[in-house]
């Protein structure tokens, strides 16, 4: 694409039409003189491809080109930017996506698991194609977060980047908050609603913000991308009584997605990243995102605290930071040679990480036993946590049976994870607790 | 510049050097690894200029040339970025601002008072001679609001974009809130502790506010920037009284900044901007932002509601927000036709707007009386409201007197603004009222 062209239409082919694809579609054309006033020339959507054509997708689809094969779509002359809105981290995703850079097209994807499990492949094949690649809508739906890390804080090393990543656990814990009900009871509930998926795996035991907060750590920290070391937990086993709990010590609960560098070892950053259920204190920004919301904290060295908060999912808000990557391309997108590096820097020079060791950074944490109703459990309980030389802050044990078991909550000291870590060890197999500890970590303002 | 010269140093000239001069020193100086990493060169300041040489600003200047004359800045032939941190609406920053442009230097600059007087002008200048100008840090300190709008919401047509654009009032407001204490104390605290200025009308009148209000709104519709036509009003006549009114009515108050495009007619848009106290609903996203924090908010059509959050000013901060323009156009500058419009659309290309009528528009408002303790003076208040068509949701009459008057506050049903002017005329000159009514408005979901 050379200047000469800037005023023709960027043309584009979307592979994927479920409600986000549906919803881009209906962006661009409801938009449409929007788009072009800002870009300086039409975004005009050329050919199209789904699993099945027949579908009602409420929009309008004869005026597109349709393949069969959606990795027909690269090949076609006539395209120069194709839209990636199929999901799944490998199967026909990938291979559009390898089709599109290998044949000079740029390339914008949705599709989170795909980023955090080949985004460094891809984009390694897309600098050396010269051809953009951009993600913006698989993070944080229609917050422009990507963009803010990677350019508007750009001046900044980051300390800390983290947020609430999952819209469905976010609404799920705000519920059951406002409700006191039940994880299975909300869960279900959204089910109904559509809030959450028949098999809501990816959600509820955080591998869908996982997959988001490797990609952020990337960028964040000009670190190579690695999924595979997210610490993942999620929030099944949470109960009504650890969030009435959390609420009287003066948190609130959420999934939060957590990652920093450590330090460095031998020219590699030990990388820590973490989804985890985590009391946040009243005070923070994040105890006030309530229901299907996302947001995301970066703390850089100059800019202070940066919080970007919005819709985290739906097909217009990902619609949305779909096209605004289509925009900067229509804006920026002028010869071979000037792309922006997908990962904010090239893929050769990002530092390699190794993961951080387990255990070895210092909190405060909260501890939830289920323990048999008789004599000399509480004291089995804390002399664990003396030998683990974990000291406790406040303790409660609640008078409320569950199948004649006994819930006592512990909030630590702040002190090495990993000794929490030892006293749970020494309370393995111990017969006085009824199912297994539950540990969360308490965010630091 | 051509693309053989992007990795050689962007080259910068920075005029002032106050706190933030010395902050974009520092941040140069102690990022540089980093920023090099990010835009694929270095950052080299080259001369600087302010007026007082001698000054101990805790940075080394002997690396950089030194020029008496700001204004000789943009004459340097080893300069390619005029970095402008001296302030003023006109004067010597504007002399050199003209003189950046004129010369064929990108600028930046943090200055609102000048872009929200003289921006159009200065842009359509730089547009004309193929230079970069930018603003990040003139809005909303280190936040990067203004490419969140221009860039990461660009997709969308932006409903309203409101926010808490002034740190000192935000700061004296939730100070008010946490203590009880009334206005004139806690401004007094807050200028001795340095959080606001010997003179503070800037400030507390809303001004600051209002230069970047009408910057945000030009860029988030795409409108002729009007600084001249934004309704102002500041936190002066605010007590703590009110403060505690509100809170028993469920909101908190906050000097809110607030832009919409409210119809067109004739091919000219109607623009409402608004910098005044809002009452704000305790569980809107706002109502949280403590201190001398900034938030913006932008709904768009297809993104729904987005939240910018940070620091609104400050040296670092506000160094990261000029670093952030600087390091994107060290990546992007590479001739003069490819540049990005200022405003993001070419000036010659923006909508031209009236003001919106005022009172035209629908909403809840909070009234203070201070009126006389005796018999029949509530009736008074009530019939004017009455025969303005103006429905009372809810009234309090407080027995607490100030210098022998008392308190009536109330909210008013959504309901034209127009007629609660009314009412305010209707009782204007009565004896009854021992002080003028302040009325605020209520911040809509």
């Amino acid at each position: 694409m050379t200047e000469a062209t800037k005023t023709e239409p960027l043309r584009l082919a979307l592979a994927g039409l479920g409600t986000v694809g549906a919803g881009v579609i209906r962006l661009i054309e409801t938009n449409a003189d929007l788009i072009e006033r800002r870009c300086g020339r039409r975004l005009q959507i050329v050919a199209v491809s789904a699993r099945d054509r027949g579908k009602d997708r409420g929009v309008d689809l004869s005026r597109y080109a349709w393949e069969d094969d959606m990795t027909a779509l690269p090949g076609r002359s006539d395209v120069d930017v194709v839209v990636e809105l199929v999901g799944g981290s490998d199967g026909p995703a990938l291979t559009l996506a390898r089709k599109a850079i290998a044949g000079g097209k740029a390339f914008v994807t949705a599709n989170k698991a795909m980023v955090a499990h080949h985004g460094l492949g891809l984009a390694r094949d897309a600098e050396a194609a010269g051809v953009p690649m951009r993600f913006e809508a698989a993070v944080a739906g229609g917050i422009p977060v990507i963009k803010g890390l990677r350019e508007g804080a750009a001046a900044n090393y980051i300390e800390r980047v983290y947020g609430i990543l999952n819209g469905t656990c976010n609404y799920i814990l705000s519920t059951m908050e406002d409700t006191g009900r039940d994880f299975g009871d909300v869960l279900a509930e959204a089910q109904a609603k559509g809030y959450a998926e028949a098999d809501p795996t990816f959600d509820i035991d955080g591998i869908d913000a996982a997959h988001k907060l490797s990609i952020l750590a990337s960028i964040a920290f000009g670190t190579e991308l690695d999924f595979a070391a997210v610490s993942t937990d999620g929030i099944r086993r949470l109960a009504a009584a650890d969030i009435a709990q959390a609420d009287s010590l003066g948190y609130v609960i959420r999934l939060i997605g957590m990652a920093r560098v450590e330090d460095t070892v031998d020219g590699k950053h030990r990388l820590f990243q973490r989804v985890h259920p985590y009391l946040v204190p009243k005070d923070h920004p994040l105890a006030h995102v309530d229901g299907a919301t996302n947001a995301v904290v970066a703390e850089g060295n100059f800019s202070g605290r940066l919080l970007f908060q919005g819709a985290g999912a739906g097909d217009g808000p990902t619609a949305s930071a779909v096209v605004a990557d289509i925009i900067d391309i229509a804006r920026f997108w002028e010869s071979e040679n000037e792309i922006d590096p997908p990962f904010s820097i090239p893929v050769s020079e990002l530092d390699p990480t190794v993961p951080a060791e387990a255990g070895s950074r210092s909190g405060k944490a909260y501890l939830r036993f289920m323990v048999a109703d008789r004599t000399g459990v509480l004291a089995e309980l804390t002399a664990a946590m003396r030998d683990a030389g974990v000291s406790i802050e406040s303790i409660i044990q609640m008078g409320e049976d569950k199948g004649g078991s006994v819930m006592v909550a512990m909030v630590t000291h702040e002190g090495q994870e990993s000794g929490v870590q030892r006293a749970l060890e020494l309370l393995a197999g111990s017969d006085s607790l009824t199912e297994e500890p539950l540990v969360m970590h308490i965010l630091k303002q």
